[in-house]
């Protein structure tokens, strides 16, 4: 058996990060104990979030130097000490970046290899897909008819937003960057417009993209164009904090008109989301994205990488919003 | 017969209000058309959010130079043409600041003198009033143990959040100016606790009256009193927006740290709040206050200047924030 690869966070980011705040090892495989799998890991998911857990900030803890890099990961069990698991099966856990993971049973998930391509347990059926189905409909409550806008639209959570609420009925219009993305959006995710923040004045686009203004806005970028936002949204307005890839570098907040006038000139709301809260609803949430998966009604991309010594490059490369599609990597064989 | 005195808007106001910005004038008493009422005025109510209708920015439309100041005003009819009403019975009507409006009956609310005394109608038991038990109660969503926090904690709505918010069962904290404000809060209103915020840092201050953080924020001040709360939440933290005294007069925004990361990091939510979004309540909170204060549970304060042709140096005292209690102006007798 080979040694077991392993990503460390090699200092505290300040800033960008860069290549060099991480390290690779490699390490002897850990003997299972009671209770416990040893894994192969065959997809590791990357997320914006991260880039919260290794400045000291973020809510779920903050990683110290030296320590495994974490993340959630789809694993196959080659060697069982829990009676419910035998070698073969499928788990997602939150085992980090590593390519030989010691698993507590206890805090795995098993797939249902038949409930859709293994990949997307981390994506459109995994985290990424209940934030979008649980902040739209649970903090964005949109009605058929409204105008809902989402940032980041070519993203593994964004392009979800703008599909469910086609869904529901409203009409759709995402934010995003290269022109490739954007054709994306609504050739193929199926928006009703698109509008760049690349691209010159983005008040004017998007007044010209929402003439009826905006009522619900899925927020996955903060900064400016949060802002901008927030003074064309409609009379009890819904605004979902979901991400603030923007924001997330930067070592001191940036200065910003203050949001009290717009929420209450349009009694406007605005909260922040994270999907743990909506655990209970996550056999709801996966049910219904799957059967609209089946049924046609949602489509998704992924941006999958090959091998773990890629996850620091491949890191940075969605903190510069240079992936397409959910950021994967695959460090073993899905079949 | 007298002339109806009316105080009119003489220009467009920039920056802080002078009494220049008003005018007071003298005009021949108008006949009620049919549908109409005659009135004699009682008494007008003065409130903060009159700062943003004559700067061209309020949700309600912008009084034009020239134009009767708006407002809310209790008034005994003296001729009526509607048959619903006869001479010497009591309306509430956004009448403005004159003396002897003709008044459309279908826009006129009829006060039960029975329910309290008159002027409690423009106050606790008038949209004031309403604004604390609906803000409160649908925006704030208190539970029995949280901490609530409000600002302006003196004034006519703050003083009757924070008294709600501990039938409720919360610890309440103010925030107020003036030392003898502050000692009303606490020993009068019943506060478990005030922060003056002239006493240096506020967020040390608040910090240690809050010492199990902030679950509620009922905000009526906005600005950096805003900013510093907001560091202060806690996990799912609701903050309601009824005012913005400390903004009204800028002519340009300040800028300020954005809120995403507060909100984010605490699932929290602001919702921006209007009463008239609660008019449909209307009945049930003004039965539940007036019997909150037959049961001596609510306790208010007034602040009454008399004649009208004192409205202009009375609203400018408001916006200094050196009324204490409800601003009313006694135009008439209650009698």
């Amino acid at each position: 058996m080979t040694d077991n690869t392993r990503v460390l966070l090699k200092r505290r980011c300040e800033g960008v990060p860069v290549a060099g705040d991480f390290e690779v090892t490699s390490a002897v495989v850990e003997s299972p104990a009671d209770g416990q799998l040893l894994c192969e890991t065959i997809y590791l998911s990357l997320d914006p979030y991260l880039r919260g857990r290794i400045s000291g900030r973020h809510i779920s803890g903050s990683v110290q130097p030296g320590e495994l890099m974490p993340g959630e990961a789809i694993s196959r069990v080659t060697t069982s000490r829990h009676p419910d698991y035998v070698p073969g099966e499928l788990v997602a856990a939150h085992s980090g970046w590593q390519s030989q993971p010691v698993i507590d049973a206890a805090s795995a998930r098993r797939i249902d290899p038949g409930i859709g391509p293994l990949s997307t347990s981390l994506g459109i059926l995994g985290m990424p897909g209940l934030t979008a189905y649980a902040g739209l409909l649970r903090l964005g409550e949109p009605v058929a008819g409204d105008t809902v806008l989402v940032s980041a639209a070519s993203g593994a959570v964004g392009s979800l937003v703008g599909q469910i609420a086609k869904i529901k009925g409203c009409r759709v219009v995402g934010i995003a960057g290269a022109p490739e993305k954007c054709a994306w959006v609504t050739h193929v995710a199926g928006f009703d417009d698109v509008v760049s923040y690349k691209s010159g004045d983005l008040r004017e686009a998007l007044d010209r993209a929402c003439p009826d203004g905006i009522d619900v806005y899925f927020d996955n970028v903060g900064g400016a164009t949060l802002d901008t936002v927030l003074s064309l949204i409609n009379l009890h307005a819904r605004t979902a904090i979901c991400g603030m890839i923007s924001e997330y570098n930067l070592t001191a907040p940036e200065l910003a008109p203050r949001v009290t006038r717009a929420l209450l000139v349009n009694r406007a709301r605005m909260q922040g989301l994270l999907v743990h809260d909506w655990a209970d609803r996550r056999a709801e949430g996966i049910a219904q994205m799957a059967s609209w998966i089946k049924a046609g009604e949602l489509v998704y991309k992924e941006d999958v990488i090959d091998g773990i010594e890629n996850m620091p490059a491949a890191f940075l490369r969605l903190l510069r919003g240079e992936n397409f599609g959910k950021q994967l990597i695959k460090a073993g064989d899905p079949a």
